[in-house]
């Protein structure tokens, strides 16, 4: 949400993308409105090949976006838990969009190679 | 489109994020939705502190996954020019639904700090 990368381009939109053309991002989020609230352990388990310090680095950036929030329940054992926040929900449309665009992409004939 | 990240997330979906979370990528496919054909130079001018090299990768990677189709014209002079497939087009739903969500991110109320 820092930048503006066009001025022939809504605001509003690259202020998403910002967040979106981070690596994990879009995931996390899927994940997270798919399952709940989660664990760190268990959104770990859910991303395979994410290391656990991306993670904790993407969930910081997310959290500090108002995406999710974050919640330390008193133990003992203290629970650290994830879940999406409001704001965090309306990403609901977003990935239903992307879902039926990766319909078409990945249904679509293979692409030519480049002449 | 080479990996799947989540045997919890569909596949379809992380197909299109693989596209997504690629800086620059949602950028570019937006301005040649808003901006139709457009040439090298013209796409370079709408993406601020988007170096020429960057532009050319992501276009060839475009290109590749089938969103985005290079046309030679016969010179003197030669142009080269940019378009959206049928499928890059298809990106239009996507875009709005960003958009719209950009617009719930960005009027929400500034996060709070981390405790």
């Amino acid at each position: 949400m820092k930048r503006r990368h066009s001025e022939f381009l809504c605001p509003k939109f690259q202020a998403a993308m910002e967040i979106l053309s981070r690596p994990w991002n879009g995931l996390i989020m899927a994940t997270l409105e798919g399952g709940g609230t989660l664990r760190f352990s268990e959104l770990r388990e859910r991303l395979d090949a994410m290391g656990d310090r991306m993670l904790s680095e993407r969930l910081k950036e997310l959290e500090a976006s108002g995406l999710i929030q974050r919640r330390v329940s008193a133990g003992p054992p203290v629970r650290v838990e994830y879940e999406l926040t409001e704001i965090g929900h309306g990403f609901r449309d977003v990935l239903n969009a992307i879902g039926r665009w990766g319909e078409r992409i990945t249904t679509a004939a293979k692409p030519r190679k480049r002449a």
